[in-house]
């Protein structure tokens, strides 16, 4: 049975992907910089590594066969967080994942990151850092997926989305909870690989709308 | 006759290099965000083009074969400048090298860009920008040469430098002059490509030390 690491557990994203894990009885390793960040899977069979992405986080790769990467140093910091975690612990992240050839590697990245320039945005450096690390993992070799949801948002999360870009901001907004479906669905597709997805709210269901962009493209 | 730009020209190594260009009649471009900072040189050959570094600026690569990048954010920006010019300027500069066949491209880099995680520092961000764009290059195929100059100083330029890291800090200062002059003597030698050389005050003349770690290497 494959083993899944999930990098960022504790955020928002990475909580929703470890429980329905952690519910699925699959394999999994979270790495949390705060162990207590993770005390509701107390007693699961949830692997918890206490590492920080600033340092060597290497040992958290070993047995590991697919790689989520749901990481982020969040709107509170500043730019230099911005470097040192979006940017440069991904690109970390890569290189363990290159060292011990993991089979797959998901990547949540941001829309607007395919290019930073495409629109005047307060958020430019964050999608520049995004963006070299995206291009680092699509140079690496390792076998990735890319995924760019619209504006998150807290809404329930109601299975539905689409994969087409929408006209307006508005409609780009995607609850965090179909962006972890969706990376979960990308995790039980073994298979995928070079593929890059952005995310919105829409009216398919997750897994029939991904299956089918994986078929045209 | 070959064309160089020097990107980053109204900064301190970047108007050292300008200067002499100048003075050796050697045919260059200056590109800068503004034009007055280059006043001293109204009435020479040198052609200047006014472009901000956040905008498209592949218009300064027309007819040109080989590049210099000695733009920075400089050091009263905060890390969003520094993902915006060292890193993102940097990057859409290969881009258009490479669009437009450019014979060599020298980047200044810095000590530490190697390896940003190899010693604690306040200027880990900046070390992770400039790694991440010296990579970019480093794959871009695009022929380069990167210098990795210590920590820069306003010392008269001696001509006499060192390309071996010296072990204490304090060794390892070098004069921008004499980072201006060891450019220039690269830029001189259109047959290296591949090349990272750091650069430290030393006892060598410049000319005969990169000649011989060029034949060495």
């Amino acid at each position: 049975m494959s083993k899944t690491l999930v990098i960022g557990a504790s955020g928002q994203i990475g909580q929703l992907i470890t429980k329905t894990l952690v519910e699925s009885k699959e394999v999994a390793r979270a790495l949390v910089r705060d162990k207590s960040k993770l005390d509701e899977f107390k007693g699961s069979e949830l692997e918890i590594v206490e590492a920080d992405l600033e340092e060597d986080f290497s040992h958290a790769f070993d047995g590991i066969d697919n790689v989520i990467f749901v990481a982020g140093s969040g709107g509170s910091t500043g730019a230099d967080k911005t470097l040192l975690i979006d940017l440069w612990a991904a690109k970390k992240a890569v290189d363990y994942a290159q060292k011990t050839n993991i089979k797959q590697f998901i990547m949540l990245s941001s829309i607007g990151a395919d290019d930073p320039d495409a629109m005047e945005s307060d958020i430019k450096p964050y999608l520049v850092a995004k963006h070299m690390a995206d291009q680092y993992l699509m140079a690496s070799g390792v076998p990735y997926t890319i995924v760019r949801p619209g504006p998150l948002t807290n809404d329930e999360g109601e299975g539905k989305i689409t994969t087409r870009r929408p006209t307006t901001i508005k409609e780009m907004k995607i609850p965090r909870a179909d962006v972890a479906k969706s990376i979960l669905y990308i995790l039980s597709r073994e298979d995928l690989n070079g593929k890059i997805f952005e995310l919105f709210n829409g009216s398919y269901d997750i897994d029939t709308i991904l299956s089918i962009e994986f078929d045209l493209s």
